[in-house]
């Protein structure tokens, strides 16, 4: 499987590098920062899921390769946005797009202050062109060997799924950080985090699946099967990146052990611990919610309590469940490659340790 | 014409106020700003010549209408986050988005700093969800008698004049912002005004034509005069707009005069004043650029040297000249009411006093 990936990644760079569509874009760090998170590589899982869809059903790699790539632009132009609205500073090992735009802000007079938010303004102008090339390269599929209706099909599907229910997802993550946690149940949560991640996989594997059936109908079994699949699958992607986050190993992870429990983000996993552990720990985890820092000693603490409450057993369990959902559900497919390929990025997913 | 226009107003409201697309929106203050500004009104110049390009070329109106309301709506999320870069408090006499959005905040336990922050980050998630609303719109009028490789060509012509001329427009704006005054060069603003103001009009007057021709190509001669036809009144009323903003009624403006000489913004007729202008007049009124405020006596003494430099002629004579030509092109077309509601629209655009 790793070697597939490898080759989807490769074709998905070399695509992205050499598009044509951020090349009228003024000013030059303008263009540089449209090309900047599509072009920092990454794992290339949306397309890959995209791309092995279509092919276990017997579709052409080549079809699927330009809405693969629409996919993976998409998710990025969420991420630039995303991290304007977080503040993040980093990303992939390198200063997020905001940061790398206010620095060349140094090209004209300004105060620090003013730097900031013209690299912020900036930003906001290449996420949302992003989003346009993202259209565009699913639109352009029309000369990659999709037919026109179905083209037509997918781009609606992209502005259902990857649109309204993906920002949907993303504006529930931002106002449940501004809601005390204790007001916030773990399936307001799941919901979001379908919405927020879910989503957008599903449109990669349902549009996988139409391509393959050459179809502008989302109600083939086939369709719907790999819809359930990759939401499936992107809960207990999701559910392993909250449990990584605390139990992971520090120096492979993007950012430090805590991050979560820091910014009093309601995960599935503490929300699941708050509701089973003792009285005494949830009083001394409540209490530690929202520190500016942690010793490890806390940090110990904190595992422990969600130890013994059972919850890390729990969100376990409901991940192996959910992998166990996701494989079975491909199963119903006829065995090949692909659909090993699509089973080894599940355990793939839930297995990493960062 | 003003009877024409109200008639598409009234149709493009409904459309909108109608359209289902927001629905999944949540938070539901996130859902009414989704709606906000494309439900404000205002004069739909954009839906009028879309709609009014296709029908004088013997199209269907109703097929046009999706593709209006379309280009409106993507009109309307261009100007969310053109708010928030440039830290607008009011449009078409209600608070922008952001202002309403932080007005929502007051539910949640922020500080005024926090509030405003988050009413700013739910605005930029608004106008990213509109552009997919856009989009959708576009892509739906394959359910209204636009033919498929009809719509999949309007709909990459959306992505290369509506998203990726319009933003580079957009984003040479806050540049040329950032630059002082002297560095810049009419021409420099003349592209950006195209690109900010004039693609997306030429969007509307080429997809008008091709769904009228039923053709997925620009070549055909109409599509290419309708294309230049709006290019030119594009230009023609942004010179408008700057004169008004100098020379035009306080009270019907939506902004106060002389906002574009306090933020030092460097329009056409500004540079062409600062080149034509005496060497002593030219140092009064580079000295007056950029103050807090300008009393009576000083707006009066700008006009006084836009006046006698020229500038002011001079523009004028380059309004006609492009309205002129604008006109003249629409000539070559057969003599009907919708052909008269263009020639009036450009009227109508360049002779208004607000």
């Amino acid at each position: 499987m790793i070697d597939y990936l490898r080759k989807v990644a490769r074709e998905i760079d070399e695509l992205i590098r050499n598009d044509p569509f951020p090349e009228s874009v003024r000013p030059e760090y303008l263009r540089s920062a449209v090309r900047d998170y599509p072009g920092r590589g990454g794992k290339r899982i949306r397309p890959a899921l995209l791309i092995w869809s279509c092919a276990m059903l017997g579709g052409s790699e080549e079809a699927a390769l330009y809405p693969a790539a629409a996919a993976e632009v998409f998710h990025n132009w969420t991420l630039v946005h995303d991290d304007i609205i977080d503040r993040d500073v980093s990303r992939r090992g390198a200063p997020t797009c905001h940061v790398t735009l206010a620095e060349e802000m140094k090209q004209f007079p300004l105060d620090d202050e003013a730097r900031e938010r013209s690299g912020r303004d900036f930003a906001i102008l290449a996420g949302d062109l992003q989003q346009g090339w993202a259209n565009d390269l699913l639109l352009r599929s029309v000369e990659h060997g999709v037919p026109p209706r179905v083209v037509l099909a997918l781009s609606r599907k992209l502005q259902k799924l990857a649109n309204a229910a993906l920002i949907t997802g993303e504006a529930l993550d931002v106002e449940f950080s501004l809601r005390p946690i204790t007001e916030l149940s773990a399936s307001q949560i799941r919901e979001m985090l379908y919405l927020k991640t879910g989503a957008l996989l599903r449109f990669c594997a349902e549009a996988g699946a139409m391509i393959a059936l050459n179809t502008d109908s989302a109600e083939p079994e086939e369709v719907k099967i790999l819809g359930e699949f990759a939401a499936a699958a992107g809960i207990a992607f999701q559910l392993r990146d909250d449990y990584l986050g605390l139990f992971g190993d520090y120096s492979s992870l993007g950012k430090p052990l805590g991050a979560d429990l820091r910014e009093g983000k309601a995960t599935i996993l503490l929300l699941t611990t708050l509701q089973m552990a003792s009285g005494e720990d949830k009083a001394v985890l409540t209490d530690l919610i929202g520190r500016a820092e942690y010793s490890p000693t806390d940090l110990d603490t904190v595992r422990r309590i969600m130890h013994d409450s059972g919850a890390t057993a729990m969100i376990d369990a409901e991940t192996a469940q959910l992998a166990e959902r996701a494989r079975n559900l491909l199963r119903e497919f006829p065995d090949n490659i692909y659909r090993q390929c699509l089973i080894d990025l599940i355990n793939f997913l839930i297995n990493r340790e960062r």
